[in-house]
């Protein structure tokens, strides 16, 4: 049996996928979807969020977007939920999910940020994806309640979003169809069978759960069972409530230096994120976390001053020191890693399990847990 | 019997005090403690927020400022709480209730700031209030956390605080001990008997409750029981946690037109307060809101950035034309008005038990509910 210790988006994803393919597995985490998955918006963008140094983080999250209507349609079916017209064609959309496919919308504010914009997207087109220049008038004419101060824009027509805690909650309904048991307790240390690991141990009074394989997803606590060089990197996020949507689609932008992005839900809710913060295992919502998000966002967008705050949580992101995730075999038997997804969760879930599941070989070589050294 | 309907602060007070003095009484409110006082910040600041036109009403915040020690004294002796050494000198504090004196510090940021402030001192010298022109290095000495820009401070150093939500705990657990009913149901309307006020229906299924009196205390709703002009004032307010108290007194500001206030807790808390928005019943907590809170408090206190936002919420004030309350007989017998407190619901709630009880005939000529046309 594999014992999948963290119940986020992508130990869930990974035991769904095992357990559709007939193989017997189960979930540890003291509360599932409640860490980072809980606090993610949901941004599928690998191209707006596509920085100069990391084409290898976009190969991935290209690959895993591609594999997202799929893997949408299934996961809706599997949970009862509304796949829509169930075609992969774009823009795709699963209602049952909230995903959507409509792109993403950069902007830029400043003389400086157009030039950046227009340099971006010389190098984005060079790399082979579709990108659109807007001008100022042509992003408002886009998104009408973008600021006026608003110079240019780059649209991504490719990138899409979905809502985390719909994604969280429908592969918990599709793991009790399945059968698969979801053990609610901290898992605190892997047990060993010489060099084999061969199981987990939970907090008392749980006990301890044998297994053939143990896959690691506990995010940015990943640290706490193995050596693996996840680092917890803060994140704060709003949620704001909307009489109707003020957004068509995920609209970001650079202001006052720090990246800030929109992403509209169909019922209304707007999600503001998010803070970048190395704080370690904080997850309190603080003044200025909650300051930096507001001030950022008006800037943006200004119509959100009168909208509700429903909600606001910080997550920690599981951080690795190249900004890729770390998924394979760990180099010690038994013992399977899939974590270190950073701000890329949701994004990536899909590619994640096509690895686990050996469907992706050449990309896997780009995750692979042996490029760290002392990884046991 | 009287019944009192509105568990805010004023109708709690009002209870406690008559059924200190043997008067048989009853409170009715759906939910007791949750509305504006339990939004309050608790500045007990006549000196401190006294302005041109409002002569009037500083001689009620100061007359009943005189009255808190004793009242705070007695209440938290009958709520069984700390009553500290017992003593009204000043500065007096009374630990179960956490009332301190220490005053309230006023800064201002630039030129026109530092003049107004002059002339503010001046106005309030010659009114006789006790104040203190301070330097901005004397206010750092004073709160070494307030910021760098600060040019100028005026100190009141009689004005007071306390936690609003400690003294409607101690004014619910001061009538449990007296054996006052408090029947949580809304009161839907009034009884009459002909020209009198007979008592209070309620919404159903809680029936009727017949009253010698009728006292209505029902803040910004009180103009739907009876023709009284009382509108809500929404506040929105904020407390910070912080693991040491950042401030030893109130601190408040003018910044970029709006004023705003920090009020310590003597729990670590911060409160930051609070907007004043003319909106209905709107009880909504906004993006704008909040951001306008962050921004001002940062201005004054920057350290509040790395502070846990602990809780938001906003009330409603019950605001009246004069801005002063209306406290006394409605001229409908069997009908007394105690509401239209506006933002000084906390301050005047001993004052307002004080007319009540025929104990402050004077101040009582000023709050007299006759000086409005049209009040049934």
């Amino acid at each position: 049996m594999d014992v999948i210790v963290g119940g986020g988006v992508v130990g869930l994803s990974i035991a769904w996928r095992l357990a559709r393919s007939g193989r017997p597995v189960t979930v540890v985490d003291p509360a599932p979807a409640s860490g980072a998955s809980h606090a993610a918006a949901g941004m599928l963008a690998p191209v707006s969020e596509v920085t100069y140094t990391e084409t290898p983080l976009l190969r991935l999250g290209a690959a895993s977007l591609r594999r997202w209507p799929a893997f949408a349609i299934d996961l809706a079916t599997d949970a009862g939920l509304d796949t829509g017209p169930g075609s992969s064609e774009e823009p795709f959309a699963v209602p049952g999910l909230d995903l959507r496919s409509d792109g993403t919308l950069d902007v830029a504010f400043g003389a400086d940020d157009l030039a950046a914009l227009d340099e971006l997207a010389a190098y984005m087109e060079k790399l082979g994806l579709r990108v659109e220049r807007l001008t100022g008038r042509e992003c408002r004419r886009l998104e009408p309640m973008l600021a006026p101060s608003v110079r240019g824009g780059l649209l991504a027509p490719g990138d899409a979003w979905v809502d985390p805690r719909r994604v969280t909650a429908a592969l918990l309904t599709a793991l009790g169809r399945l059968g698969v048991p979801v053990v609610r307790a901290r898992a605190t240390g892997l047990l060993r069978d010489g060099d084999t690991v061969s199981g987990v141990r939970l907090a008392p009074p749980a006990g301890e759960i044998p297994a053939d394989r143990v896959v690691l997803a506990a995010g940015a606590w990943s640290g706490e069972l193995a050596d693996v060089p996840v680092r917890p990197v803060k994140g704060q996020i709003m949620r704001l409530r909307s009489p109707r949507p003020l957004l068509g689609r995920c609209v970001r932008g650079i202001v006052h230096g720090s990246s800030v992005y929109l992403v509209p839900r169909g019922d209304g809710e707007l999600v503001v994120g998010a803070t970048q913060e190395e704080m370690g295992f904080d997850t309190r919502v603080t003044a200025g976390g909650l300051y930096e998000l507001l001030r950022d966002a008006r800037e943006l967008v200004p119509g959100i001053t009168e909208l509700e705050v429903a909600d606001v949580v910080a997550g920690l992101r599981p951080g690795t020191p190249d900004n890729l995730p770390v998924i394979g075999p760990s180099g010690t038997p038994g013992l399977t890693l899939a974590t270190g997804h950073h701000r890329g969760g949701v994004l990536l879930a899909p590619l994640t399990t096509a690895i686990l599941l050996g469907e992706e070989s050449e990309l896997a070589a780009l995750c692979a847990p042996e490029r760290f050294r002392d990884i046991s």
